[in-house]
């Protein structure tokens, strides 16, 4: 049985494991610093399709296509699936996922949706509900910018705190202790034994509340979703009893480069110092010297791939041991945003540890 | 420990319960056959707002208040809080829950997310992740519109099969075992005694599969969401082992007059006759010959209301002794609907019964 911590928090007594998963970016993502780790860059932006909102579908099909390969695993076998996007009644997912048949739980946090959905999952998976789920999450600079902002074509100018909203997706393939074990087995005749099996485990979870300073800046979604975050961290910390030096890395999802600055000053004034090992998908993603990102990158794909492509990798090398893994989402839509309205923050944590 | 049913089917061993539940709407549903029944009805549809979206986050936070009310906690006192809407990145959850510092799990389904919600917040009790959460989910006929279809003032004609969107917000406090017995204790100190406690118990969950037969009609969303209906239920009682005669009823969100008679005759053709026992909330929520609402009323909120006012008086009463609940949506967004997209549906079932 799971243990309730604090005020938010769940401790995992079986741990739940992350399987495999899959990554699929667009062309920028594919040039930036992580470029080489994801398992798929498209060619164009389009993935072979007629509009945005498509390619976007398609990303989480692909995603989920690659993910349930890599597990050697058909979509029967997966009891259900968490999935969640940017887009306007998450048309990303309905559109892209309903081929597979799995029973099907949507959900939305924005940018923390790659949170929220493995922090379901594992709780489903930990309560005995179910052996394998999936989870997956998306987004789509260009439908994004079409659903938040202004036509491409107009050429926006962006300032400096702006995000560029990462192209991709990510799906992750979670089991119990029993899918661990026949996946290993079913890996051991396919491939070198001595590869590392599920890539890792989540032994915790952290569910944030929706925090709302009053910011209305939706190109500084950084500086919005920052008390989020430190709301999140803080209580983390609280309800596991721990300190930051307990986690190799603490890695929020897409504050950028204004955003970090705000949460590593909120918490430093909580007296919670993170600065030595605070890490942010959103900067991680992109180049911005080279890349024109301004702040970093953004979305639910952004901490999606990254978390598939980069965190995971550190963790089955065993160069980090036990990461705070922390989605950050804006709460905004562009009718909430013409009618000034501020834009609240919320942020889900996971603990994920190396095998 | 939960037992998984079929491919889709959760049998709860320890019964999660309904501890109470709250439902706010406009004034045409306080019009409607139901009216007297509803825990509070607007004096005009823009509750105290000066537009419509904050209207529909206005009727989520009277929910939760008037449920939490109802069972004498506090917003501190609930473990987690599972909400949704129809509007684009789920603005009436966004804007209206922050005040209460629930941790929060957004969640997207259409007009099935009062099903969904439920599902999920049912599995986290009985998970042993919470001993109490809030589930709410709300629509209103003016924000739907807006959303959805044209400005008002058009006065765009309605075909026949087109639905009218429910203005109301259901808000539903589920409780596990001892949270039920400390609210029955509460209850005797405030109250006769004599007041039944609990006002039902969940005793299982089947979760859908997005289910697209091409339908591209929004004027008709029954027929859009008929097919899906018909698939949880058939994949409900192939889990369970059940047929239609262990139900007292067999309860749809939102399918209206056309979608019912669809329901029916595609399961009748796969062996499954519940023409004896079906009922659709969106069919009872309005008097189709006097209030214009033409196939009935839809939107999250019609089943959550109709849950809340009507259908668990019937169990608390005795009147039915066990219910298939079963809210259905369809996946659409204006996006979806201008680039010419087919409306897939989904449904989500509950196990009702009385205690």
């Amino acid at each position: 049985m799971a243990e309730m911590l604090g005020k938010a928090s769940i401790r995992f007594s079986e741990p739940v494991y992350i399987l495999n998963s899959a990554s699929v970016v667009g062309t920028k993502e594919g040039q930036g610093p992580l470029g080489l780790l994801f398992d798929r860059v498209g060619k164009d932006d389009m993935f072979g399709c007629e509009c945005w909102e498509d390619a976007e579908s398609k990303l989480q099909k692909e995603a989920v296509e690659t993910a349930l390969a890599k597990t050697h695993l058909g979509a029967e076998q997966i009891r259900y699936l968490f999935a969640g996007d940017l887009l306007g009644q998450s048309m990303a997912s309905s559109f892209g996922l309903g081929v597979f048949r799995i029973p099907h739980f949507g959900v939305y946090g924005a940018c923390s949706t790659c949170g929220e959905s493995l922090s379901l999952g594992a709780m489903t998976i930990e309560g005995g509900f179910a052996d394998r789920v999936l989870c997956v999450t998306s987004s789509h600079f260009a439908s994004a910018e079409k659903e938040f902002r202004f036509p491409l074509d107009y050429g926006s100018q962006r300032p400096l705190s702006a995000t560029w909203t990462v192209t991709g997706s990510g799906a992750f393939v979670l089991g119990n202790e029993d899918a661990r074990r026949a996946y290993q087995k079913d890996e051991e005749s396919v491939t070198d034994p001595s590869n590392r099996r599920a890539r890792a485990k989540i032994t915790g979870v952290t569910t944030g509340v929706m925090v709302d300073y009053g910011m209305k800046d939706s190109m500084n979604m950084g500086a919005c979703m920052a008390p989020a975050a430190a709301s999140a961290i803080r209580q983390h910390m609280e309800d596991f009893q721990t300190v930051p030096e307990d986690y190799d890395k603490i890695i929020t999802g897409d504050l950028g480069k204004v955003g970090k600055q705000i949460l590593i000053t909120m918490l430093r004034e909580q007296g919670i110092d993170i600065s030595a090992n605070h890490m942010d998908c959103g900067i991680e993603i992109y180049d911005a010297d080279t890349q024109d990102t301004h702040s970093g990158g953004s979305g639910c794909g952004c901490s999606a791939v990254t978390l598939s492509a980069y965190i995971l990798k550190q963790l089955e090398e065993h160069n980090w041991r036990k990461v705070l893994f922390l989605p950050t989402g804006a709460l905004l839509s562009k009718t909430s945003f013409n009618e000034g309205k501020s834009v609240p923050g919320i942020a889900h944590a996971l603990v994920l540890e190396s095998l």
